[in-house]
């Protein structure tokens, strides 16, 4: 007893929180309880129609079967059902009067077209552009037999099918009035915060991503839902995950949206609905960048810490400038609001473009020059500046070959190289056996490796930021398509 | 008359390509025509159950609703629709006793009763675990508003109840066994099969994209479908984008095969269906790294054609042998073999081996020293080697700082760097300005993003090799728990 008392309390403490997190789902229980309570009420009364025989099953279920959660979805099944009865009505009938006229034959002929006209809706309901309206297929075929069958059994064709479709459309108008008239939950509304909160994901992803790289955290054990693409906790793994994942979500939602009368902030007629998932779309184009960062960050091969600090200050400029421009772009959309003069991408392509001149003019750090197989020797620099500390490899030359100079510097004193694989992650990938057990040679072609790796970093992240321009484009065919308002406030520096 | 004609045509055209290519299709609505027409004829024949009533609509409505695709599927419906109508049937018998005590206010009661229900089973049905059941839930409110309001008005609540009960029964059963008992179609073996099939889709997505970066085939402009992630032709892009979008489809798989009896090869109580939607997730996260890969040939900035050429080899071996794996474990994946005792990732780790130590030997094709700020000058090569020609580049000096120097060497001949980005693709991303038109510093720096892009390729495919291991542990695991075969023949080099 006090376990399935302890049940009781667990179940209502979850409908609870259910409730407080997302109010229109309470809203709509108690909306599709008041349909059903009207419709059951219009049958006592029997109002408006009298005569309902025992056809009133009709209204009940059409109730529960339209009634849906988004003003489109209703919308979108009622029309399915009106549809798919009234064509199914008018071929019952018209087959009706045939089959009346096979004489003794008439129960055989009704037997045969109801298994044609199942194996033709049947075929049609699986070509893939009928998805829609599959709803519809299955309202078909239900009436069809229905009235086939019973008119046959009670000679009343005409009559059956008539109060059965006032009957639909009874329990039809109780749903659309209910539903539309009492606090409307709308489909567009609801792919609108959905785009506007992919856009916060990616962002925190991102800006993630990059503070992570720099502080050189990385997963003792790389967690196996990762690696299986399975949905898991992880903030910056979530945050892109689901911007990823919503596409079927998106599609749905845009295809009820599209459904809906103009209403709120949406006062137009033919609303650019697909215009949202585009711009999800360009999105998600930006969000396979942030991806493949964090793909970095779970990889095996790891740059060495002290030669991603050197990068530090411009990484996190982009890191940080892109994330911005996520978080305004998210905003503006989510406010409908047009991007208005200033160019939004101007602060992350000038923190990209930095980026780039530090790279090009750090890049001998992304490189060990001692397994060069050309070039030249010379040892002697002139003239050592006094801030930098030259670090001159020992040249084994194990090649035989003439290796380069080669002047390996950090600008922030004197950090030897760390074998940083070490502290790299190794229980996924290559099984590159660890490097104190391996010759030289091999130990050093990882060295480089994870060097290089600052560099695909690097430029990973300078991709996304190059993709950002597709975004904005994309969010400005939206904005002007949707008529967005124009910003508020200039920005000052405007 | 014409145009008609022609549309006609036209449908009849689609409906046998639809046929062809899936005769599956045919059967099952061949299938569904029977199931109809038996339900009709007993129904005309007043079999099994001699008193129908005006009930027989019950009998239609579940043959059309409960009648799916897959085995799993309408065992899961037959289930839901099942448990629905009981438990709901109970529940409607115990209110209505309860509400005869009400006397007068009994309408008020029942009218009351059917609000509360529609209520609570909305509400639960909201519940995101819940989605499975949803079905049931929808069979539960349409059976308990139906017993109460039709018992109401005839006071044959348990009659109504029983006899409803028995011809949902009659229709599942008539359901069940043309389902099951003619070509029963499974949803695991759609499941199986479309794993499969994302194996071969990523393998000729990897191949795709090595051939081409190396071919240097470029985007004359990124068709906006990519841009935006939406469906396209393009078998580089649809390769992967099927196997990373079919996870929804995978899911609702799994949720019917696990409904499904055992079967063919799949002998086994609880079969481990789940197992094979993580493989499928281990390839994804393979894809993504494809994904990044088809992610550089899409990029703004692109590698110099003649540096690719120096690392073709390895980086042709690489994708072949990558490719190479994923096709077999695809191949065993379908035919139920297990790996065997030959390591599978053997060539592939050795050539990815191999590719990092050319990237190590050649790593400074992937920079250039122009632009360092430190270092010594030594432009006197010694002994320059009769097969290098070397190709010394003009030190400008505009940082006014000490160069490194520098020895940029193509093996293959002296082929000038060339300014690579003209021919890249610039109808996206940065809007960098054209290099003529720029300081000679900005084109440096995009000169050297370039040459950096190719060991970003590097990378992202040794990141590739590195996510393999994960995919055959899944496969192994996959592999034992279903006791997949052992191969039949041993290769030779075994």
């Amino acid at each position: 007893f006090a376990g399935s008392w302890g049940k009781l309390r667990g179940v209502c403490v979850t409908a609870w929180e259910m409730g407080r997190s997302d109010p229109r789902k309470i809203v709509f229980s108690a909306k599709m309880g008041l349909a059903l309570m009207l419709i059951s009420l219009l049958i006592f009364l029997k109002e408006p129609v009298k005569d309902l025989g025992t056809h009133y099953v009709w209204a009940i279920l059409t109730v529960v079967v339209v009634f849906e959660f988004s003003i489109g979805a209703t919308l979108s099944k009622g029309f399915n059902r009106g549809l798919g009865t009234l064509s199914a009505g008018g071929l019952a009938l018209s087959m009706a009067e045939l089959s009346q006229l096979a004489g003794e034959w008439e129960e055989a002929v009704i037997v045969a077209s109801i298994f044609i006209t199942g194996f033709i809706i049947t075929y049609a309901k699986l070509y893939p552009t009928m998805k829609p309206y599959e709803y519809g297929f299955r309202v078909f075929l239900i009436t069809y037999c229905f009235i086939m069958v019973s008119g046959y059994r009670t000679r009343e064709f005409i009559h059956t099918a008539i109060t059965r479709f006032l009957l639909i459309a009874l329990g039809a108008a109780v749903c659309l009035v209910v539903n539309i008239c009492i606090y409307p939950i709308w489909a567009g509304e609801d792919l609108h915060s959905l785009v506007a909160q992919n856009f916060m994901g990616i962002a925190n992803s991102l800006e993630g991503c990059v503070n992570r790289y720099l502080k050189c955290v990385e997963y003792v054990k790389v967690p196996s839902k990762i690696l299986t693409y399975q949905a898991s906790d992880d903030p910056l793994y979530s945050g892109y995950r689901e911007a990823v994942q919503s596409t079927s979500q998106e599609d749905a939602l845009v295809g009820f949206a599209i459904w809906e009368p103009p209403h709120g902030p949406y006062k137009m007629l033919k609303y650019p609905w697909r215009n949202y998932v585009k711009v999800s779309g360009a999105l998600r184009h930006c969000a396979f960048t942030v991806m493949a960062l964090h793909g970095c960050i779970l990889s095996e091969i790891q740059a060495p810490p002290e030669k991603r600090r050197v990068f530090r200050s411009e990484l996190e400029r982009v890191g940080n400038a892109g994330a911005i421009v996520l978080r305004e772009l998210g905003n503006k959309l989510e406010h409908m609001e047009k991007l208005g003069t200033v160019d939004i991408l101007c602060e992350v392509h000038e923190a990209a473009e930095e980026l780039q001149k530090k790279v090009d003019q750090k890049s001998y750090l992304l490189v060990h020059a001692e397994s060069w197989e050309i070039g030249s020797q010379s040892k002697e620099f002139q003239h050592p500046q006094d801030f930098l500390t030259l670090n001159v490899y020992n040249d084994e030359n194990k090649l035989n070959k003439w290796k380069s100079c080669n002047a390996a510097v950090l600008d922030q004193g004197s950090l030897p190289m760390s074998r940083s694989w070490d502290s790299g992650n190794v229980n996924m990938g290559i099984n590159f056996i660890p490097p104190d057990a391996v010759p030289e040679g091999e130990s050093k072609t990882y060295e480089n490796a994870s060097s290089l790796a600052l560099a695909t970093f690097t430029s990973l992240l300078i991709e996304f930021v190059a993709r950002l321009q597709n975004l904005v484009d994309a969010f400005e065919e939206l904005s002007e398509k949707a008529n967005f308002k124009d910003p508020v406030e200039q920005p000052p520096t405007a």
